[in-house]
């Protein structure tokens, strides 16, 4: 394969071609680092990025599978990953200009397990301000641009994630999603993302943004490639006392089953924050269309008002945030970027009673969602619900003022439910809007049924393909 | 056996003799029914007995015994329970004016379990007003007695527990404790207390004083019968998340292997507000010197400052009651007796991030503490550093005042740390201080060492007999 060629690959593509030695890891990290030579200035999605040490390690994994031994289902395989995820002794910012130096004193466990599977890694990926912020907007770093138009957001708070996977500088990155942060890069930048069930991934060694909600999660440019990513992250660990013993099925094995036994409800809502621009709605709706073709009995559903939950989610970051924050925010408030500050402050005023009331609450959303969800296996909405909005106009650092704010606030009013809720959730390109920018579906799903949606993914991807495009 | 010895007797020996055949569960019952129409005008422990209820149930078991059925460890043995372990369809006041009349909807996990080891269940017992308190007071259902000496007090906040075992009216009850009130009451009344690890053992369907800091546990007259007991409570429950998926040990089969393989450090704490009085020194001094006897490496160890720690039980305790008690202290702030409202109250007035900064403090703690524990296989220390007092001089509702509260405040001192660390803790009997009331020892260990606690202190019970004293 060309070079090129091969960096348009998707990852499970190239992790069967190095397997079977058709091509090297040395080849398809060459391919990624010339991809990244021409998208990186369009984009800034790398903040690091560790062209000689990825080359090495590439070379050390084709020596060992010239010797027979391949470590893992990724062996040989370039990512890079949303710059929150701790490498021993080495810098990790967590997209702040705090930590512009600091140095990770362990290795997350994620990596482990992406380092057993046998990953190069290129480096560390873009991101908003400690995950704080939906966009894609970075002070410190510089924002991140969408590849499909430079002009316009990324998604945040993975925004290098999604950028990088859009642009195939990489064959996959781990992003992690506390409001949708997964899940909005991945529909705004035209890429899968998954935010797995809550402690389905561990956290542990990654920056925690608000324990009761955050997500680690891949984003990929296949349904496929993300589960045999997920495949690999997912798991118990020692080090994450919220972490599931559940056992991991074999999501890929499973991604064949179609859809014609399942019953899908469509969600398109009508008014509120989360009211749909017209053009999203109807690309959802064709989504719907395209998966009842292939045999899915699909059904409107009315979600529950998620205003209550909404509330409360914003309770629990605030609180958190400024918790694990307040050192530096009372040492060092002018190192953060005002909205991301004062946002962290609002959570000192927070009484202890309305936090306790707020983490108690999820229970009944929970019990009310699912009753939503009675005879149905999964529930399909849009991710984002408006076309994606410029850099420019989203800039509350820069411009402030409530309309601003407003806008940047709906992003998250579809996908931030389900962190409350704690259910999988996967966002899968469907379309694109009159700009040109990718719209996102999302399915939602009972909790541990990441393989259901990944089935239903699947199906979908391999009746369309807009996940096939590739930005210019 | 005449009737009143069968009430003097241990659980395990009357569980044994039923097993055998050689009583009746109908003999047994009606032994404690016995010793109750004694002591309840005495003490005040029982707020409902179930006379007929009970002997019916002791029936049927009789029966089922000569069918060749035993149900479990404990066939036939009659038990009394504080008032906050729901059974369905029944009263539970949870020592509360508020639940007065009020009727539980679930029955309990660990009810369920006593009920499938085949317990007959003589009622329920009194306790302080919502597990808040840790004397043994209660305005509404009057407050419990100390078998040993009627004006003084039981211990809470599971009172009627400690007094009824301690009186012989059953041979076990089920307590709870946020801060000592398992063991505050086994030392003042002179039985056997264990508060578990934090997770060992179920909550779901008791009543919450702070869910970060609940146990529920058992108090009996010796050793060998708490272990049998915590063998059939322990273990994971799917209704309560916190509850630990390690399988629980046969405690009673390890109960025999001495001490001489042992180190045990002893805390006499000399000065704060849990320095001793010279008689608990003595007395758990004693105890030490006994252990050191047979075979067990007795050390000194200096315990921790328990200071932070215990500041941040008190704001988990306050934050979480009140966000649970919300409703009613909005409605019916007059049920409530004043001081638990007040200490309740406290609770809207204290910021999240404080709440979220004492939850995670408990790791430091935990690190701290496993610390000190070096190179020892137990702690030994007091569990009340002072003798017991009288009703009156303790009453802080009729009486207020600092120097009541500060007493007051001082009888968790050495208890509620081991809260904080979820680490097990076993109150044995010591002696008697020179009012002729039981002293107390405590025995702490590394989180899930319940087994070798046991060990300990069945192996003191072995060389002493304060344990088999009996009030007149």
């Amino acid at each position: 394969m060309k070079r090129d060629a091969l960096a348009l690959e998707d990852l499970s593509t190239i992790a069967d071609a190095i397997a079977a030695r058709r091509i090297s890891s040395v080849e398809a990290t060459e391919a990624c680092l010339a991809r990244i030579e021409s998208w990186q200035p369009r984009t800034n999605a790398f903040l690091r990025l560790h062209k000689d040490k990825a080359l090495t390690q590439a070379k050390t994994l084709d020596s060992e599978l010239a010797a027979g031994k391949r470590r893992g289902p990724l062996h040989g395989v370039p990512m890079a990953h949303k710059d929150m995820y701790y490498r021993k002794g080495e810098i990790s910012t967590g997209g702040s200009g705090i930590r512009r130096e600091w140095r990770a004193p362990v290795t997350a466990t994620v990596l482990q397990k992406l380092d057993a599977a046998g990953v190069v890694e290129l480096g560390f990926l873009n991101m908003a301000e400690f995950a704080a912020g939906p966009t894609g907007h970075n002070v410190h770093h510089g924002h991140c641009r969408n590849p499909w138009d430079g002009t316009r957001v990324t998604g945040g708070s993975s925004s290098g994630s999604g950028s990088a996977v859009a642009a195939r500088m990489v064959y996959g990155a781990l992003g992690s999603d506390t409001g949708g942060s997964i899940r909005l890069p991945a529909a705004a930048c035209g890429v899968v993302g998954m935010k797995a069930t809550y402690g389905r991934v561990s956290r542990a060694g990654a920056v925690a943004r608000s324990w009761s909600l955050d997500h680690v999660g891949p984003l990929t440019r296949t349904v496929r490639d993300n589960a045999r990513l997920l495949a690999v992250l997912a798991g118990h660990d020692a080090n994450d006392s919220t972490s599931s013993q559940k056992a991991v099925p074999d999501y890929e094995a499973l991604l064949d089953g179609g859809v014609s036994s399942l019953k899908i409800g469509l969600a398109l809502p009508d008014d509120g924050p989360a009211a749909l621009d017209a053009q999203i709605g109807a690309a959802v709706q064709a989504a719907a269309d395209a998966l009842g073709r292939i045999g899915a009995k699909i059904s409107a559903v009315t979600l529950p008002d998620f205003t209550a939950l909404y509330r409360a989610a914003e309770v629990m970051v605030k609180c958190e945030a400024a918790a694990m924050h307040r050192p530096w925010l009372e040492k060092q408030p002018e190192a953060y970027a005002n909205q991301v500050r004062t946002r962290m402050e609002a959570g000192f005023f927070i009484p202890a009673t309305q936090y306790i009331d707020a983490l108690r609450l999820r229970a009944h959303f929970v019990a009310e969602f699912l009753a939503t969800m009675d005879g149905l296996d999964a529930v399909l909405l849009p991710a984002i619900p408006f076309p994606i909005p410029t850099i420019e106009e989203t800039d509350v650092e820069a411009k402030g003022g409530p309309a601003t704010l407003s806008m940047v606030g709906r992003f998250t009013g579809l996908t931030r439910p389900f962190n409350t809720l704690g259910v999988p959730a996967l966002s899968v390109p469907c379309g694109f809007d009159s700009n040109g920018l990718p719209i996102g579906l999302q399915l939602v799903g009972r909790p541990f049924d990441e393989a259901l949606l990944y089935r239903i993914g699947h199906a979908y991807q391999g009746v369309t393909d807009h996940h096939r495009r590739v930005p210019a």
